[in-house]
C-alpha cells in the first residue's frame, strides 16, 4: 500500500465531486460491537406472491390492474412525493424561503420474479432494465419542467424498502437537488479550468494506482472511491466521459449491466446474506445545457458493516459533523475484489 | 395557518444556516407503511447494572475502573476516533487528497443512574451536564490543536446507541467538519452585510409567526425551525446571540436545562417511548478568532415518524438528492406543543 499513514491514523479524505470531507479513523475497526443487531430474512420468497402490489396481474392500492409483464414494468408512483398538477408558488417572506417543486415519480419493477433481486438475474435481464432507465431518462427529460431525472433502488428493509419485489424508482423535478447541486458545480469548475472530464482524470490515476479497483470490462470500472463514505461503498463509472446514460450503445449498456451484475453477486456473497443498500445514478440534469461538465456515474450505499446483522449507523457525531468510517477504502476494495 | 400551500404540495424549503433544501410532499403524509418496523424495548432498567461499563465502580474494557461518581462523569473514550498523539501528514497526489486530523474524544455520563434517560432527570440534574458541558468546551478549546469541538448525544439503539446508559460524547478536533464549516460560511456572509446575527434574526421573525414554538422561557427558544428535516427535529437557541455556551450565565445555564428538560419529556409522551433521537449543540469554532457571527444552537434529530416503531428511512432519494419530508414542520410543532 502506497501510503501507510492513510491506513493507522485518523485523516480526512477530500471527496473531489462533492466539495466535502469523509472522516477516517482506521485504528477504530477493532472495537467490540454491543448496539443493535440487524434482523435477517433468511426466508425464501416465492417467484409469485398475491399480496404483493408490483407483481404482474396484481391489484395496486388505487384499483390499477397490473400487466402480466415479462420483463421490466414502470408506472406512476401511487404515493408520489412530487406532483406535476401542483401549482407554482414562491414564498420570500424574510428568513423564511421556500418554492414549490413539481416532479413525476415512477416505480420500475426490474423483473416480474418476486424472489429474485438484481444480484439473481442474468446480465441480459439487467440489460433491459438499463434500456427502461435510458428510455425513462430521454422521455421523462423532455417535459419542460423537469430539469432532473433521479433514478435509485432502496433495496432491503434496513434501507426503508417497504416490499422485496424486486424494483427502483425514478423522481424527475423540476430544480436539481442538493447532492447533485454540488456535483454539478464541482464539475464544472474542474471543467472550466482544465478542459477535461474531473471524474475521467479520476479513473485514469485509479486505473494507474490500482489500490481500490474491484473489476473493469472494456467500458467500465468498478471501483472504491477514495473518499468513500459507507463501509463497502462502490460506484460504478464509464471510462470514456459520457454526460448521461442516453449516450449509452447497445454494448455499452450490456457492459453497464454486467459491471451491475458483478458487484451486487459480490456484495451477496461479502456477509452471506442479500445485501441492502441504496443505489443511484447521478447524471446531468435535464435543462437544456450543454453540460459538457458532467460525467455520469453509479453509487452503491450499503449500510452493513461486519456481518449480516452489524450496520454502520450515520448518526451523532455524522449528523452533526462529517461522516466517518472505520475500515479504509483500501480494505474494502481487497475484501471485495476477493469476491468477484 | 399563513401559507396554506405549504400545507398542501410540494415544494422545497431553505435551511439558511447550511444553505441546503428540504424537499417537502404534504400530501404524501397519508401513504400506507407496508415496511420494516423498529423493535422497542419496554424491559424496564435497574438503576445499576454489574455488565454496563458506564455505571459507578465497574471496570471498562482497558482495565480502567469508573469512580463512585454521584452526577456527571466524564473520561476519554476508550475507542477514540481521533487521537491526540497521531503524526501530521498531507496526500496531495493529483485527485486523491487527504490530511491528518487529531483530536480528543470524550464520553460524558449524565447521571449514575443506569435507569434514568435526560427526559427522567430533574432540571438541576441536567443544569450539571450544561455546566460540564460549558467545562469541557473551554478546556478543550483551550488546547492549540483543538479548533473545534462538537458535543452530541445518541439515543436509543435505533440512533447507533450502544449502551442505555444515559450518556453523551464530545469529539473535539482540529478542522471544521463539514456541518460546521457551512454553518460558520452562511453565518458569517449574513453577519458581514447585516451587522446582525442570523439565527438571531430568524427568531425574531418565528417569534413573531407564532407557528412553530413548541416552548419559550425568560432567555430561550424551543422551535421546529421552517426547514427541519427529520419529522420531529426540534431547535433550542437562546434569544439573545451568544458565540458559544461558555457564554452562559448560571440561570441562563438553568433555562437551558429547563428546556432540555420540557422537549425530552414532550418527546416521551408523543409515542408513549423513550424517544430516540442524535443532538448535537453547534458553537463557534475554539480557533482563536473572534467569531462574531457565531450564535449557537442545539438541534435534536429523531427518526421516528408515525409512532414507536415506524421512522423516516433517510434512504435512496434523501442520500442521492436531497433530504425529504412528509408531515410539514407547522403540523409537527402543533403536536409536540399539546404535550409540553
Ligand atoms: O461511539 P459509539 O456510541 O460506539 O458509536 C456510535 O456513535 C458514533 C458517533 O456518532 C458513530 O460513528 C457510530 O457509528 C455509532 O454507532
Ligand atoms: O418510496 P418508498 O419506497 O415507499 O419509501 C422509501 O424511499 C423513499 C425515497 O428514498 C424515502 O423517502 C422513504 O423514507 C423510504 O421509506
Amino acid at each position: 500500500m502506497k501510503n501507510t499513514n492513510l491506513q493507522d491514523y485518523s485523516h480526512k479524505r477530500f471527496n473531489i465531486l462533492t466539495g466535502e470531507w469523509v472522516l477516517v479513523s482506521p485504528h477504530r475497526a477493532k472495537r467490540p460491537w454491543q448496539g443493535q443487531n440487524e434482523e435477517i430474512s433468511k426466508e425464501k420468497r416465492p417467484t409469485y406472491d398475491s399480496t404483493c402490489y408490483l407483481c404482474a396481474t396484481n391489484t395496486r392500492i388505487n384499483g390499477e390492474v397490473n400487466p402480466d409483464y415479462k420483463d421490466v414494468f414502470i408506472f406512476t408512483n401511487d404515493f408520489a412525493a412530487l406532483q406535476n398538477n401542483s401549482p407554482s408558488f414562491q414564498v420570500n417572506d424574510g428568513l423564511f424561503k421556500a418554492q414549490s417543486e413539481t416532479g413525476i415519480c415512477k416505480v420500475i419493477c426490474f423483473s416480474p420474479d418476486h424472489s429474485k433481486s438484481l444480484a439473481d438475474m442474468q446480465v441480459d435481464e439487467i440489460t433491459k432494465v438499463v434500456h427502461a432507465w435510458k428510455k425513462e431518462y430521454i422521455s421523462l427529460g423532455e417535459n419542460d419542467f423537469i430539469n432532473y431525472v433521479q433514478i435509485f433502488e432502496n433495496k432491503g428493509a434496513v434501507m426503508g424498502c417497504s416490499n422485496p419485489h424486486p424494483h427502483g424508482q425514478i423522481w424527475s423535478q423540476s430544480t436539481l437537488p442538493n447532492e447533485v447541486d454540488k456535483k454539478d458545480k464541482q464539475q464544472a469548475n474542474y471543467f472550466k479550468e482544465k478542459k477535461s472530464s474531473l471524474l475521467g482524470d479520476y479513473l485514469q490515476q485509479e486505473l494507474e494506482a490500482n489500490e481500490r479497483i474491484i473489476f473493469e470490462n472494456d467500458d467500465f470500472v468498478v471501483l472504491i472511491p477514495f473518499w468513500a463514505i459507507w463501509p463497502f461503498e462502490v460506484m460504478i463509472a464509464p471510462k470514456k466521459q459520457q454526460r448521461n446514460i442516453a449516450e449509452l450503445s447497445d454494448s455499452e449498456s450490456r457492459n453497464f449491466a454486467e459491471a451491475i451484475s458483478v458487484i451486487t453477486k459480490a456484495y451477496d456473497k461479502l456477509f452471506n446474506t442479500s445485501f441492502p443498500y441504496s443505489s443511484g445514478i447521478h447524471q446531468a440534469p435535464t435543462n437544456g445545457k450543454k453540460n459538457n461538465h458532467w460525467h455520469w456515474h453509479m453509487s452503491f450505499y450499503p449500510p452493513l458493516l461486519r456481518s449480516a446483522t452489524v450496520k454502520k449507523f450515520m448518526v451523532g457525531y455524522e449528523m452533526f459533523g462529517s461522516p466517518q468510517r472505520d475500515i479504509t477504502a483500501e480494505i474494502a476494495a481487497q475484501r471485495i475484489k476477493e469476491l468477484v
